[in-house]
């Protein structure tokens, strides 16, 4: 794998590049759909192709248990079982281990936990993490961390950090597979001085790519963004910089000023099906009765497949009826938004205006910033309205 | 609209022909998939198109319902609102209205009766049905008729077979759109000579197809077969013929072979989506663990976009895993396999060499016929086993 840094911004932390890998080329920053059993949900890969999705995750807790790391090798890999030919990312599961499986035990060895579908007995360590992800062979491996709930003290957050860094360090000793990169994780909560710790730790273990995970869980965004800001400010300028978990549209304006590459999130998945959409001037939900009538697209200004072909109303018949293929156009659209988002932030920051472009992104929702400060420093302008980023993931 | 028999087989009553409709040109014998509430479940038009389908079927009664008939319209008609721009039918919901809605009371006027959404209460007649189904602009209406379950005796089929002729003549009478065809109904349960009185009132209306209706009610394949047999024979050679709800693959075989032009069903979209997956040998169950290492297509003969690029494993996977996706690549095969199953009868037809089409048909699943006699006729051989034809729709 390799990263190039192809242009920094004047005025932010925001840099574009470009991300080298065993399946293509990814330009940064850049937006990954989730596709956590081998499936970004409704959509094929050729209609990810078309919303200009560059990469996407998987997830090896979930394709551990079902259907299982060796059968996926045994049918040649992930790309192949899900007829993906390009770059996958796949997250390790620690996550999912202390969120989603029941009675999980962390050690210092790993964790046991039960799993979520079926409630059998399983025990996670780094080195099965690696042989998990070598054998579903994505592009980009993470390694097996510990995550914590919001709020964790001090006495809870140091401890925990220590283990991730061990685990850091085991992940790097036994990963083999040389067409496959692997990424540290930054841990340390909402600790300042924990944060640039667990940089400095991770960073000298030394990965191929660094990501920030522990973010987005609960703490809020003025928070998460600071986090954001003083770990990318620890990691090297010559290693792609990975937000996991994170990618509403206006995060992935913030973040990338903060000198994110990459972010991967469910949210314009699991908005779309919900009936929530993205659009320039804001999040619909397009089960609301005013859409009825309504002959527009979702977004006039939008070129995606649903957009060029497929009116609000008849968008709202789908999602009241519960038809599947509602959900699919919303996904589709989301999708795209999020995609056309990125190259807009790319362009912006070859351009230098990322700050205007900033500006106008929320004008265009009705959010007036408070200040005229620039993205990056402690003066960092607040919105002072909400309203349109009220929508729960 | 205009249809032409190209051309009819020597020992069958079977024709291929040509149906010009105002959005196209249908290719007979045709099936066409089912989009009840303007949307074949999971399916785009785009994909439509790649799977083979000609025309498809929308329901009159469901769209009244919700999204209701007027916003269609005033949204540019039903081709515009869910952007297919091929032929669509649209039954008029006499089957609906007695099958899904609460409390309905049948009278000479027409049928009153309870929504099956909200339970408001509504009053259909032929007159009102001709209106919604001129709003919603299809190519072909289909009259408004009175279906019976089965089994319904002579005293029941009598008066209500007088009602359904009574009522389509209200339809003939009030049908204004020249850029619509209207199809008549016969109805007559399984009594030959009520089929055939049936037959005579509503081709003396005089129509621009006839229709075979309130078969496959639960009479039993012979059954079925003997009665559109029957009703087919007595139809006007010059007309198309259009078996409603009817369409499994062996069907689509028998009764192409009794003359009919156009089938609909809704067995390949729901098989598809309750894992029923059609093969040339007969029918599989997906979720099943046999298939759990089967790196091979659900049939390598088949060259629809799911089996071009995913293995029975992965769409187990996705089919156990609830995974959206997996419901519509199985629903493009099903509907695939369909529409090539017409394109292979319309040439056996073409060569009159349907009998023998029809023994390699069954000979494929496994099922050898009880005798050497023809398909047409009352010495009509029977499959001996029903083995791959026992799948619930």
């Amino acid at each position: 794998m390799e990263f190039r840094v192809l242009h920094r911004e004047e005025r932010t932390a925001a840099r574009v590049g470009q991300l080298q890998t065993t399946h293509g080329v990814i330009n940064t920053p850049a937006f990954m759909p989730v596709g956590t059993q081998a499936s970004v949900k409704g959509i094929s890969p050729q209609e990810l192709r078309e919303v200009g999705a560059q990469m996407i995750l998987a997830n090896a807790y979930h394709l551990y248990l079902r259907p299982g790391h060796e059968l996926i090798r045994e049918l040649g890999g992930l790309h192949r079982f899900m007829a993906w030919d390009g770059p996958i990312l796949t997250d390790s599961g620690g996550y999912q281990v202390m969120s989603l499986a029941a009675n999980c035990t962390v050690t210092d060895d790993g964790a046991e936990f039960k799993s979520h579908l079926d409630g059998s007995l399983h025990h996670m360590t780094p080195e099965r993490s690696m042989e998990i992800q070598e054998a579903l062979g994505a592009d980009v491996a993470m390694v097996f961390d510990e995550c914590l709930a919001f709020p964790a003290s001090r006495e809870v957050v140091e401890p925990s950090m220590r283990r991730t860094t061990a685990w850091a360090q085991r992940c790097r000793e036994v990963h083999r597979r040389p067409d496959q990169a692997l990424f540290g994780i930054i841990q340390g909560a909402h600790y300042p001085d924990l944060r640039q710790k667990s940089a400095r730790e991770i960073v000298s273990i030394g990965f191929d790519g660094y990501a920030i995970g522990g973010v987005s869980v609960g703490e809020g965004k003025p928070l998460m963004y600071e986090m954001v800001e003083y770990a990318s400010a620890e990691l090297p300028e010559s290693s792609p910089k990975y937000l996991m978990g994170v990618g509403l549209p206006e995060d992935l304006v913030e973040c990338a000023a903060r000198g994110i590459d990459l972010f991967d999130c469910v949210a314009p998945t699991r908005h779309g099906r919900t009936g929530w959409l993205y659009t320039t001037a804001g999040r619909i939900q397009i089960k609301n009765a005013k859409h009825i009538h309504e002959e527009e697209p979702i977004d006039a200004a939008c070129g995606c497949y649903t957009c060029r072909h497929f009116s609000r109303a008849y968008l709202r018949h789908l999602f009241i009826s519960c038809e599947l293929f509602g959900l699919r156009l919303n996904t589709i659209h989301n999708l795209h938004m999020l995609t056309q988002l990125m190259r807009e932030i790319r362009e912006a920051i070859n351009g230098d205006y990322l700050d205007e472009f900033r500006g106008a992104f929320y004008a265009r929702r009705g959010i007036t910033l408070s200040g005229d400060e620039g993205i990056v420093g402690s003066t960092l302008g607040q919105p002072t309205s909400q309203r349109a980023l009220e929508v729960p993931v």
